[in-house]
Formats: C-alpha cells, structure tokens, sequence
C-alpha cells in the first residue's frame, strides 16, 4: 500500500471498471467486487489488484494474496485459487491504466500561487535553519539542528532527520531522509522512476507510487538522482556514499557504506550489498543482484549478478583478471600483427 | 532567421562592416550592401549571410540562395552565381564574429533587480499554478493547467502547452514546450549548444541562435540538459521519453516515441529516427543518422549511421551480434591461453 | 592554509590533544606544542598538521616543512629532524578527525531564516543585474556588468570577476571566478569533493578546505559539477571550454584552453595540460598527468599518464592507432570464425 504521507487513492474501484479502464477481460472473480489499491504480487493483500507481466515472477504471482492480478492468457492458469483476474495481452500498460485509476496524475494538495516559501503545517525542529528561498511544502517533517539549503525544495510530506544537511538547490519529493545525511547541491531525489509499458502507438506512463529512503549518514553528491520505487521503495543504505551524477533508477536497494563513485548509474530493481565500491562511469542493469563487498571498476558495464567479494571490469563486465587478461590479449596480437 | 520570440537582430551590416568585423577579405560583392541576419546556408535567403566551413556540405553551399557567405580560399569557386563572399582561412571562426556582431550577448530585456518574480507581461491559462518561488520572464506563455514547480526558472518568450508540469528547478530557456508533457526537477533546456571555433590563441564561441521544440507527451528526466540549437533549432519529438541525467546537443533531432535512457548522450546534429531506444550511458557522435526503430545498447558508442531497426552494441559501435561474437571470441581466446 | 575568505580554524590544538582526537601515539615531539591548521604535506609550516598516507608522497614527506605529521609505523623512520609525529596504522582516517577538529561541519556565518536574498555585505559592481529569487550570501564580490540568473546561489565569500554570467539555478561556493566567464544552468561549483578515509566500520569524511579557482573566459556547461579542493585548491585554466553534465573531481588542475565534452570525468588530482581536448562520456582516473595538446577520444577510460601530443582511446586507453588496430583486428578475427 502506497504510503498515506504521500500518496491518496481515489478507489475504491470494481472489477467491472477495472476492466473498463484497463481494456482487460474478466478471467474470474465477480464484476462487483470491490478493490482499493494497486500493489506489486508480493506485498499485496486482499483487497488490492496487482499485475503479472514477466513469467520470472510467475511464483510470486501463484503465491501472491492479491486479491485481483492483470494477467497475460498464457499465465492466467497459473493463478492461485480465489483470485480475481483481469486477462489482457498486454497487462504492464492494462496496469498503468489502473494505477492512474486509483492515482491520478495532480498531487492532492497542491500549495497555491503566492503562498509563502514554507507552508504553516511543516515542522522544523530546535536549531534548524532554513536559508532564502528554501521551499518546503505541506506537512514536511525537519529535524533538529538541520540545514536547509538556498533555494531548496522540499516537498509534500518529506521527512528529514535530525543534523542533516540539504545543499541549495536539492530537491527532495517523497522521502524519508536519515539523520547526518549530506544532500550536496542540486540533487534530486524522489521524482517519477523511468516506468513506461512501450507500445507501438505511444509509451503509457505507470505511476511511480514508492518512495525513497535514506539512511543514516549517507552522502549523496552534486546533481546525482535518485527516483522514487515504483511501489516498492528505493532505498540507500546507511553510510553509503555517493559520489557527483550519480543515476539511481527506481527500486534498487543499495546497502550500507557502499562507495559509489561519479557518474556511474544503477538501473532499475538492482539490489547492491554492503560495502560494493563503484567505479566511475559504471553502469549496472535493472533486476541484478551485486553481492556484498564486490568491487566495480570504473566504466565497466555490470549485465549479470555479481557474487560477494568479486573484482569485476569492461563491458560486458567480467572477472577483473579475465578483463584484463582479454585486454592484454589483444594488445600482444596487434603487437604481433605489427611486428609480421 | 532566428526566432524573433527570442532573439533581435542588431544590423543591418554593410559587407564591407561584415569583412572588418570577421577580418575576411571580400571576395565578390558590392561593399556597400547590406545584409540583415545569419543563416545555415539550406535556410538562409538573400538577405542573409552563411558561412561554409565543412567540405561536406559544399553541395548545400552551391544551392544556397544567401546573399553572402564566409568561405576559405579552396572552396570559393563553388559558390552559386551572384553570392557575395567573405574569403577567410577560418570561415567558422568568421562566422562567430559576424554573429556576434548580430547578436550581442546581452539579452535584450532583462529583468531587474527587485523585480517581482512573475513578469507582469506573461500570461497564464485558467487551472495553472504557479508553486512558490518560480520564476516566469516577460512574454512567457503558460498555458492551461499546468503546474509550474517550485523554485523553476522559465525564460523571456517561452511557451508552455497545455497539460504540462515542469518540475522544481527546472530551467526553460528559448523553447516552445509541448501538452502534456512533463519536464522533472534540474532539467535546463535552451541554454547555448557547445559551439566554438578552436583555435590556437583559444576559443571563439558561436552564437546559438536556435531554439528548442519539445513535442507533446514527452517526458525529461531530473538533470538532463537540452541544448538549443545554434541556428536550426533541436527537437524533441511527441511521445518521446527521456531519462535523468541525459545530455542532447545542439540541433539534434529526435523523432517521435523514442526512448532514451539514463545517462546517454546525444551529440550535436545527430538525427534519431521514431521509436528508436538508447540504453543507458550510450552515447551517439554528431551529424550521424540513426533510423527508426534502431536498438543501441547500453554504453555503445556510436561513430557511423545506423540503419533503421538495427541492433548496435560496444565502443565503438557494431551490430549487436557482432559485438557479442566478438566479446565471446576474446574471453574464449583468454580461456585457451589460461589452459595452455 | 585554507583561503581565511572561506575557512576560520579552531584550533590551535597541542600534540596531545590532536593524538586523542586521532586515535594515534604520539611517536616524536613535545605533547604540549601547539599547531594552528593542516595542510598537505608540500605547502605545510612549522604550524601546521599534516599526514602521510601514500608511500608514493614519501619524498615530499622527508622534505616538508610540516610541524607535525600523521604518518604510519613504518614510515615514521624517513621523518625529517624534529617533525612532532603521530603514529596510526590508519593516518588518512587520523587526518580526517584531525581536520574535523580544525574545521567543524557547520559554516560560521550561517544566513538566517527570513533573511533578505541578498545579503547586506555583499559588494556588486556597476552594471551588474540580479535576476529574481537570486540568493548572495555574506562577504560575496561580485563585479562588474555580470548577470546573476534566476535563483541562482552564491555561497559566503564567493568572488566573481567582471563581465560574468552566472545561470539560473548555478550554485557556487568556496570559489574565485574570473572575468567573462560563462556558468551554465544547474553548474554546481565548489560543494566538498568526495574524500573518504575508508574503513569497514564506516567511512570517515575527509574535511574539504580548498578552493574553485575559474580562470578569465571559462565556459561551464549546464547541470556540470566541480569539487572544491581537499587543501590544495581545484582549478580550472583560463579560456578552457567545458560541456554539459562534466565531473570535475576534487584537487583537479585543468590548463589553459582545454575543451571537455559532455558527460566526461576527471577523477580527483589529475593534471590536465593546455589545449587538451577530452571527448565525451571520457574518464580520467585520479593523480594522472594528460600532457598539453592531447586528444582523448570519447568514452575512453584513461588509466595512465598521457604524453603531450598523444592521442588516446578505447577503455582502458591506450594509443589511438593501437585501439583502432585491435578494434579491427578483433572484428576481422570475428569475421573469420564466420566464414568458417
């Protein structure tokens, strides 16, 4: 369930209506019901509609407690008993049309035109200051002894920990902010993941409906972004360290003080381990698991999981010896070419 | 002719004035016409002067209809009859003076210290807001329900379509932004294209004289930087969805429900076709064509054309299944030499 | 010592005192002298503190004029005659508490919330205009006929030359700008680099008390992010062109009219030479010497010093010509199993 501070459902909906709004057919389940959220298969309860649109998940999808799943014919057999099912061939963009259902696009209270910079329902505790231009909106939490940068925005809800500091210019959408966390200048953190279900007559926007986490004593560097879980939450560990623009796509789990170092980008639903270091310019694909203490070397471009405590380099990453090895391959047989 | 929505020409020059501005001798002309404004030579009319300064686009420079154009010495005799020229070891070099001379640095209407944060001269379409602290320069159109985010900076002239929310912080510049379309937090679109004339007592900077056109239903993500074009303007096409931290040169020209993802890069005047996708931190050089539907993967890095639906991968840039041969045939290469 | 514009230290400290604040034993010196600041080993005085954590700085060790030096046991032998040492396996992570202890968090002159954009001491030179929402902090210069853009930020003390434009949304902190200098949108300048004393309990900050030195008619592109120094300051030469979304880490000394193409790095204490020209999506690795007038060709990833003249490509770099060779020589190997 999306989380209250941020986000209201406009539900409850029919199964009747969610197969109107989404194109789907009613597999099974009585066109009366009542449904009053979106969930992804494995947190969902009974009355939430969730969506199956990759046979990888098919096991979450037969174990899952939704109480109603979009779903392709050839996995609707699949399903667990009782069920409600909306079958569609296409059931990610069936689901983007639901999700926008319960969550339309405007946020529920926006501030107004010429309202003041901080809205009066924020609390700021003892020894915070605020600096010009800063812009917090309703019902943000901040904490003790924080400081607010020039011209930073913090939005609806947000809640920042004690001694934190946040850089001018950051901005800072549905998240829960550590203590002794440094946001650096222009960050941006909390706006919509890069979620669309493509199709050859336009891309359907999903609502990005998680959060962003951040742990206690992490540095997040200069104009790096980090966008908000899908529905699951993105969430950066405690004491990890985060370099300048840096890309955290939605839902990836970056654990405790890890070392991520500029310009490198991890893509969506990867999960990092504790103490990874991650080079330069390193690009790391969505749905991987990076084990704890790897280490990335710069540039490399990671297309598979990692196990714990693994030097990986190039791209496709591989084995740091076997990188080089390759590397120093080629350098000896044009050598040798040259040579003939 | 630049967009007089943002840019005011200074002239009219004399070619004589043209020559001495750009310390070019003239070549063919009358001294004492005049001549009103820049052009790319494929738009410019007589009034106009041009510069060539590539031998690829001599074909353009044959066919052009300028009134005049900076040429180097070896490529003057194939300038159309009647073309007045500037003769000069460094046409490009020329040109930047010659443009500069039309356009001052300087924008023509600045606002003022102290003054309020909304232009009194910009208009606003019912159902729009403005959140706090945005900035709107004098003549901007903004259209109906949009959402201006906190703390964004929209320039003199912009226009906004219908339907669109552009994020906190964000910063518009010399663009015509499209409906429903959604610009997230620290995009800057419009600032000047990375153009100079090297030179070896340093740089001379091109005036960028184009604009950015940003189709409808796009979407751009937090921290990707839009260059305007530097006389043709660069485009963005409808429906097209771009991830955070991206950088697209001038005059680059995206087509129609593409989708870019984190971190790539786009150089100047390359041209993408519809529906084509760009993994993450992949980058494309300039003045290539990429056809419709192409496939680049992650960290590619495209030097040549590419036709439309193919598949590239590697650095640089083959068909995706030669890249993958040629990985596979160098890590089994190293396997044997580890045997041995 | 750190430029007193921007830094005030707390000090002084005594051996012993510094010894309890580090963890370390005090293996040479009187407990109760005093020392006033840090500094790296190269500029350190009598006064000062500094540390020894790389044998590589070995020599500048024996010859610096540091008062005192947190070094490791064996290193402490090649001390010169009367250095005050203080004795840790980990000197980098004693440094960083010794810095802390010098230099706390918090800025000493801190605005105050509701404070008025533009603070009254700060100095604007004649025909210098300051777009709406701009915030300028205590004790900044700013010359003449400069352009302050929209909710643009500059920190304490800044100073920036005539004829300078400053973006929409900048950020500039612990900086110098010199004249005629561009920053683009977004360009966040002098936040703290990124310096960690690394440690499997956690990773110590290193306090960052250098400085952005930005010489005459620099060009900085939109979203672009340069780390002040950590004590040495990190500067970037006059007439220099950098692009969009560029990396500058921290301790960087970029030359005199180099060109840095967009999404390009340069990790922290790399000395790059004049005219050097690094193309896009390029990594430089830290504590390399690039020689004047080297081509770094894109995406490459630079992991050596590079000659002046040379040109550089693939990843890791070597010579062009020998990464075009093994490029080709890689794909007709390919094209070869195929025909087989």
């Amino acid at each position: 369930m999306p989380d209250r501070r941020f986000y209201s459902p406009a539900g409850p909906l029919t199964l009747r209506a969610l197969a109107a709004v989404s194109g789907a057919e009613i597999g099974a389940g009585d066109p009366a019901a009542v449904f009053t959220d979106v969930s992804p298969l494995d947190t969902a309860v009974s009355t939430d509609i969730s969506f199956l649109d990759n046979r990888k998940y098919r096991e979450s999808f037969a174990a899952s407690e939704a109480g109603a799943c979009l779903v392709a014919p050839g996995l609707a057999s699949l399903a667990p008993a009782g069920m409600a099912l909306l079958v569609t061939a296409e059931p990610y963009r069936g689901y983007a049309k639901v999700a926008r259902a319960y969550y339309p696009d405007r946020e529920p209270e926006p501030v107004q035109t010429g309202a003041s910079l901080i809205h009066e329902s924020v609390t700021i505790g003892d020894g915070t200051q605020v600096d010009p231009g800063a812009v917090i909106g309703p019902r943000a939490e901040i904490g003790r002894r924080c400081r607010i940068g020039a011209n930073a925005v913090i939005g609806t809800g947000v809640a920042v920990g004690d001694d934190t500091a946040i850089g001018p210019q950051a901005v800072l959408a549905y998240c829960i902010i550590g203590r002794r966390v440094i946001v650096h200048p222009g960050v941006c953190i909390g706006q919509d993941g890069f979620g669309f279900a493509l199709g050859s007559d336009g891309h359907e926007k999903i609502p990005q409906l998680g959060r962003v986490l951040v742990g206690d004593d992490v540095e997040i560097g200069a104009n790096s972004t980090i966008d908000r879980g899908s529905g699951p939450d993105t969430v950066i560990g405690a004491g990890s360290k985060i370099d300048n623009l840096v890309q955290i796509g939605h839902n990836v789990q970056v654990g405790r003080n890890c070392v991520i170092v500029a310009q490198s980008g991890i893509s969506g639903s990867s999960e990092i381990g504790d103490f990874v270091i991650i080079g330069g310019q390193a690009g790391i694909t969505g749905h991987l698991t990076i084990g704890a203490g790897a280490k990335i070397a710069g540039q490399s471009g990671v297309m598979r999981d990692v196990s714990p405590g693994a030097t990986m380099g190039g791209s496709p990453a591989q084995s740091g010896r076997d990188w080089m090895r390759g590397v120093a391959l080629l350098q000896s047989l044009v050598k040798k070419r040259k040579g003939a």
